[in-house]
């Protein structure tokens, strides 16, 4: 079979899927198949250029299919096994739908005459897709599969972009049918900016007292930026990147932002004293959680709140208006010059890897950040470093760094990728190596082996718990025994190293950036 | 703090909920948490005699917690973070609910005046725990944890057992309350089974017609097989235990009992000329999938079921009654033989290496079977072994093994554990054996390292493709490059060894059944 279709023909519902999906661009998929969905799995061999990227867990499928949207703009397929299947992928389709980007999930069933007799695989899909998902569709038969199919990737490329979860019985897999050609599908622009909330920010930011805009979306990327810079520049008013932002361009020449903080009591003093909150493609500063006796809203009471481009509305629109509106049209881009640090020398911290990493960073390289604990050392060494990408993770859900940066590198086969991953984190998807070596992507990972959750730790001492009983001290000590991540690492196929001090480090990962293909750096901090 | 309850005194309510767990008996906790449960962790360590065991991944603590459950027949605990921390352990939930297993999950959320606000972490927990979940509360205030707790409990050990999920806001955990006395529950007794039914199921098996009698629950234990067997031997009925049975006591001085077989042909083969269908804890049979042009319902046409005792009734009074209905009171219990092959030599395969661990099982070992496509030929040849149990995966949901043998033994910690793992299936939650590592559990696990998704690649022949395009052979085979499973163990701090002959692996096997604590074997074969 090829992607020819013969007019009148019948042909299964698999291949009008897969016929539709690369019709519309989704020609790649992060998959891990199971019996119901091979009909599925060999469609894609029907279809010239149509490419499934084998994971061995399905969290590793739906973190990849996030990282290829971050950097493409375009959505995945994924192809998950019935209920279980995807219950495996929720977390990462949880970060996926904080990040707002677009993906398409093919979530095989059983087949619907099946579905009654309550086989043991068989589980509500529905009830399961539905709280990660923005659009959800059991397909019904195989007439229905090109306009399903269509239908799911208009609903993930629908401004700010979303997760899409069509669930397709494997009778409208492999039925034949005559309603065979692929719908071609032409998603909606960005909504406008809010008008008057823009003419209220617009008066906030001449006004002369303290205004804070939070960015995300397209207003971390780097024209974004550049226009915020130029805002901040004429009025003084402070940026700040959301917290979990979905993708920062920064580095040399471009706009640097810090992120708004993780810790509440940070949060509430970045705010302190603001009269106003600018939201450009970002929701509200909220704590990460709630703790007790301190608020759920962060800004300072009477502070105002103007949404003036709520995720999905034209940030960049926004952001053009906002720049006229404050006579910052001859502003200069506040651009960040190039400031390469030395890399270090002696013991390895977070902060001594950050520097080391801002030094030989290659232009142009993709940092995907699950770094925890010790992100906000790294990010912030960075940012005088060559021209980059930042991806994090967006919805809290751990487990996507490795994921992430497979589907960043299946997305940008020639950009360096390098995964900043805290260890705790790195355990819970940490298959993604096998199909970082099984594609030969271009990733180097730095493992921050502090051996503890050491977040978990900080909470303990934040939430007034000043001695670890054993079930405490058991539950967020990652030692007893020590992990093992370059051997973990070669057990999957990838080569590694372990670092100790800084000169090692920095050894090793001179080494990393000299070749290409996984490398994996355990740097014991 | 300490168990003990002072008069009146306000407490928090993660001391209750622990109090409550303990004093209904379920004091071993599973645990992989976040800051949002940070206060029931703590709370653990007020409770002399409440154990958590850390888990890196959710997917372990679930799966340890069936484990648990299956060798005792009580609760553990599950301590989860929030929607995608639960999210994580819903595959093993619900291999858990088709095992009619007690469990209970606790599951963190955020403050209720919290989940307003939309914070990053914020998801329907509720909405993801139902699909997987017999019962499913969420805690309104600290006032109500002990009753809640308590109700958790009971639904848990409600006959034939299931899966309970209370969500506990933060603010429920940390909040004092009065209301601090643990409830203590008793569950209800297993319903009786259905008469009529009984009758006739007896008239069928006086009746000279074929009949197959499908057990699963208490029939699969040692005094239910060997009703079971004296029904059979009395009347030439057929014994198969459900494909997925929950526990099975089986080898020598126990009724050998075949699994009711997975592949579809074969469990059409196995019921052909079946006039009647008993089923005794069991459902009835069914497809494991649903295939073009063949039945749901495996059972021929004409072919009457008999449910005697569904699951949550009480199989072994059902099986009694059969025994006196059928005149089988005096016939003797047609007991397995010891028969011990020799370990083999040669090649390994499938069949060699389960005649070698039937040579070298000891007496009183749970094996856990999780071998997928070779598990048959394990099963198999260990039908003579010393007296063991074989617990296996009940819903389909890969990644049970390695996490149900880390709750077996800590359930029982005098008892050998084997666990028999398919490959392609471990690598769904290998982190269980860290977890194997720092409890210092004394199981031993074989990987059965063929190197591909087997069962995929005889399911793709089955339902009749010949030749395997790129995508499929890429999606298939678990090479290029090789998993190395000794080094992934070493990277977790488990001891193992490679056997790529029958030899090495007989080798192995003994020292490993020679010493306590994990071991890895790979049979490459």
């Amino acid at each position: 079979m090829t992607g020819v279709k013969i007019p009148g023909a019948k042909i299964p519902g698999a291949e009008i899927l897969v016929r539709t999906l690369v019709a519309n661009g989704v020609d790649t998929c992060f998959a891990n198949p199971g019996t119901s969905e091979l009909h599925a799995l060999a469609a894609f061999d029907s279809m010239p250029g149509a490419r499934c990227v084998p994971t061995l867990f399905e969290g590793v499928a739906t973190g990849a299919a996030d990282g290829y949207a971050r950097m493409t703009d375009r959505p995945a397929a994924t192809l998950l096994h019935l209920g279980p299947g995807l219950a495996n992928g929720l977390a990462n389709l949880h970060n996926a739908r904080r990040a707002c980007v677009p993906m398409v999930n093919i979530v095989g069933d059983h087949a619907t005459w099946h579905r009654g007799v309550d086989a043991p695989l068989t589980s509500d899909v529905e009830g399961l897709a539905k709280p990660m998902s923005a659009w959800v569709r059991t397909v019904p038969d195989a007439a229905s599969v090109a306009a399903d199919t269509a239908e799911a990737i208009r609903a993930a490329l629908t401004p700010p972009g979303g997760v899409s979860t069509l669930i397709l019985p494997s009778d409208s897999s492999w039925d034949d049918t005559a309603a065979a050609e692929p719908v071609i599908v032409a998603p909606p622009a960005p909504a406008a900016p809010d008008t008057d909330a823009l003419r209220a920010a617009a008066d906030a930011l001449r006004g002369g007292e303290r205004v804070v805009v939070l960015l995300n979306g397209r207003a971390t990327r780097a024209e974004g930026l550049a226009l915020a810079g130029r805002i901040a520049a004429a009025t003084g008013a402070k940026l700040y990147a959301h917290t979990g932002a979905t993708r920062i361009e920064r580095g040399a020449g471009r706009v640097t932002v810090e992120r708004f903080p993780y810790p509440i009591d940070l949060g509430i003093a970045a705010l302190a004293g603001a009269k106003h909150v600018v939201l450009i493609g970002s929701g509200e500063p909220v704590g990460f959680f709630g703790y007790p006796d301190k608020p759920s809203r962060l800004a300072p009471e009477g502070c105002r709140i103007h949404t003036v481009a709520p995720p999905g509305a034209d940030a960049l629109a926004a952001l053009r208006w906002l720049v006229e509106a404050v006579g910052a049209a001859a502003t200069p881009v506040p651009a960040q010059p190039l400031a390469l640090p030395e890399p270090t020398t002696g013991a390895l911290t977070a902060d001594s890897v950050g520097q080391s990493l801002a030094a030989l960073l290659p232009e142009g390289a993709i940092v995907v950040d699950e770094g925890i604990s010790s992100s906000p050392m790294v990010y912030t060494a960075c940012a005088g470093a060559r021209p980059h990408d930042w991806l994090t993770i967006t919805g809290g859900a751990i487990g996507i760094g490795m994921p992430l940066a497979l589907g960043a590198a299946i997305a940008c086969p020639d950009r360096k990728v390098v995964t900043v991953q805290a260890d705790g984190s790195g355990m819970y998807t940490l298959q993604a190596l096998w199909s970082q070596a099984r594609e030969q992507a271009d990733v180097v990972t730095i493992i921050f082996a502090n051996r503890r959750y050491g977040i978990l730790q900080w909470e303990l001492g934040n939430l007034g718990f000043r001695d670890m009983g054993p079930n405490a001290r058991n539950c967020t000590e990652l030692g007893r025994p020590d992990l093992d991540w370059v051997a973990l690492a070669r057990g999957m196929g990838v080569e590694g190293g372990q670092a100790t001090d800084a000169e090692g480090f920095n050894r090793l990962l001179t080494a990393a950036f000299a070749r290409k293909g996984p490398f994996l750096i355990e740097a014991v901090i």
